[in-house]
């Protein structure tokens, strides 16, 4: 006994969950609420079989062959083997993971890292901390409409070069890139490549095999699955490098308890997505009322590309805004829930790197909305929004003036 | 649209749970289910209040509120501040952190860390990769009873010596140690004191000042808290150097969108088990009554401190049974979950490290039976697992011979 001083403490209690009123969430980009099939699947796992799944009792076998099937549930979502999963806490770690498992080898050919200029801070910031030790890191430009071409890649390319990072679909603008062509392009110099899914796992289909990735990122509250939880796909023969360390979880992989209710949810969430994208039409449909009708409104323009983009994601600039902080508070509170483009800390900001990288002018760039659309929002939400929006961009435009 | 090869995946559907006859659960050491109150705390945040906290419309103040609160009152728990408090996915990422919190910084005064040979392989392991980047590990031996000796850490110490590592109470044989003495002797040469609470948590009362550490890490899903979620205490005024890099979320500590059902889970269970730490006596009544009669046994032997250790934690070794493996399967046959010393993968391996490190012959550290309790368990059940002890380590030795 260390210290008894705590034995009086009267700990706080939590604040009570508001009742809100009906809202039209139009984030779904920055996150999503878990689905009924997935909270369903959850949620025996908190408190009947709670076991550790390295215990050899039954408990932990229970909890063990959930994992298993989870990890083949996302191995066949994704077109892997179930040896190629390893379970995260989420797109953060992945990405991060995904960078320290090359240059964590002892063996490294070179210290060439190349990625693009619109990638997610996940990919950037520890790529930033690299350079401070001695890798050198080439920003691929996208252009305006934030594809990187694949020309690019093959002329930033050098022997050296053992990492190349470029997402799927980004984040703020919702551009889907060539991933095949660009794979290729980082092999022919026998460069890794991987790949951040985050923004397009559930939205998009995706065949590790068909893409030619060699490690691809995914996190589970991006299409309904729970927070906390994410994967990585690593292409066998080779185990990744691990970033945490410990009881030698994951086939030694990432260590750490396995957060069993996390990795059933993301899976479950996972499959109910993928078995949705037939029906991506619909939401696509959603999407095009939602920028013709935000395209009606003077000054304002629709970012990134205009076909190749994620189905659920529309992103705008408007003139004369200053900056999206006012229009993102008025929607607020008229009950829609938006965004500038990223849901980071650093949120605004990073949302107008990106812009200002596919050549978007700094003001412009900072009047940046973000509408993402989930399976669940309906066309009267789209039409509520598109009739409430000209009115809100009007006012703050005049009260700026 | 990289891939439409999926669009006719049919995803298999995850087993249906069975129903397990009522089991006897004595290794809370390992894992225990998330309490009633935790879980009930946490519903709400997965569909209601699922917003992103980052987000500046009402769902993200919301769930940015909750974990707000939740910081509170894990720091309250735990005597440490608010802006102390950073969270994580668990005690493995905490414990990693906690070392690269320090290793990580430029400037270091050295590269001498002392740790002690009893630590889990989440501090083990992480040392051993620094190892080989040219640190020097000073591994602490245990006594008997498994104790680190203060005196030894002051032989051990160096003005180069830049973290000492030490754990609260170990995981294997429940000792507590000294770490007000231990942490005193780290700071007279200016060493970061870390100190691994995962296992104390909830158990014993813990004050991050009468303690007199720097870093503390804990792990929810040991007191009744969701798996996947942990904290890390990081006294002020200096911010841990980041682990995981990206969004910059928890003060750009710890990148990664924020596990508000996990975190609001976590704050929840630690309250709640630091609200009944009062009636620990009770809990070490039923530990010395299973104590007393598992002795009773020809060739058991208490592991570990005798007096100080784990409230709920016993610790045995048998002579004659070659490896503990066969017990803990058989007690599984009995309806009754029991642990060789450690849940992580190289289970029984990490316990006889323990017990061979505290003096005991290979023979008898493999022997190694941890029962671990909770506040659930009843002295009916200590009762049950005492009278059928004697019988399954009689046939065993008999099978053996």
């Amino acid at each position: 006994m260390t210290n008894p001083a705590n034995q009086s403490l009267q700990p706080p209690t939590l604040p009570s969950r508001q009742a809100l009123p009906r809202r039209i969430y139009l984030d779904n980009a920055a996150t999503t609420p878990v689905s009924e099939a997935a909270l369903t699947a959850m949620l025996p796992y908190f408190q009947e079989s709670f076991g550790n799944p390295s215990a050899i009792y039954s408990y932990g076998l229970e909890a063990n062959q959930a994992l298993s099937a989870s990890r083949r549930l996302v191995a066949s979502c994704l077109g892997a083997m179930s040896s190629e999963i390893f379970f995260t806490s989420g797109g953060t770690e992945s990405d991060n993971w995904a960078i320290h498992s090359v240059v964590g080898r002892s063996d490294l050919k070179g210290r060439h890292i190349i990625t693009s200029a619109i990638e997610h801070n996940a990919v950037l910031k520890p790529l930033a901390k690299l350079a401070e030790r001695g890798f050198e890191i080439t920003l691929l430009p996208p252009d305006r409409a934030g594809r990187i071409a694949v020309a690019a890649l093959e002329r930033a390319r050098r022997p050296d070069t053992i990492l190349v990072s470029i997402m799927l679909a980004n984040n703020v603008v919702g551009t889907v890139q060539d991933i095949p062509a660009l794979a290729r392009a980082a092999h022919e110099v026998n460069a890794v490549f991987h790949v951040d899914a985050v923004q397009a796992a559930g939205y998009l289909p995706i065949d590790v095999r068909a893409l030619g990735v060699d490690l691809l990122s995914i996190s589970g509250h991006k299409f309904h699955g729970p927070k906390g939880v994410g994967a990585l796909y690593a292409r066998i023969p080779r185990l990744p490098e691990p970033l945490l360390n410990g009881g030698g979880q994951e086939r030694g992989g990432r260590s750490g308890t396995e957060n069993v209710p996390g990795v059933v949810g993301l899976a479950t969430a996972l499959a109910e997505a993928v078995a949705g994208l037939p029906k991506t039409a619909a939401l696509t449909a959603l999407r095009d009322q939602l920028i013709e009708g935000v395209l009606r409104i003077p000054g304002a323009f629709l970012t990134g590309d205009p076909v190749n983009r994620l189905p659920g994601l529309a992103s705008f600039v408007f003139t004369g805004l200053k900056s999206s902080v006012h229009l993102i508070n008025r929607l607020n509170e008229r009950g829609v829930c938006a965004s500038s483009g990223s849901a980071c800390s650093v949120a605004s900001q990073e949302a107008s790197q990106v812009l200002m990288a596919m050549g978007f002018s700094e003001e412009l760039a900072r009047c940046s909305l973000r509408l993402s659309l989930s399976r669940r929002n309906t066309a009267e939400e789209v039409e509520t929004v598109v009739a409430l929006l000209p009115e809100l961009i009007a006012d703050i435009r005049a009260k700026i003036h």
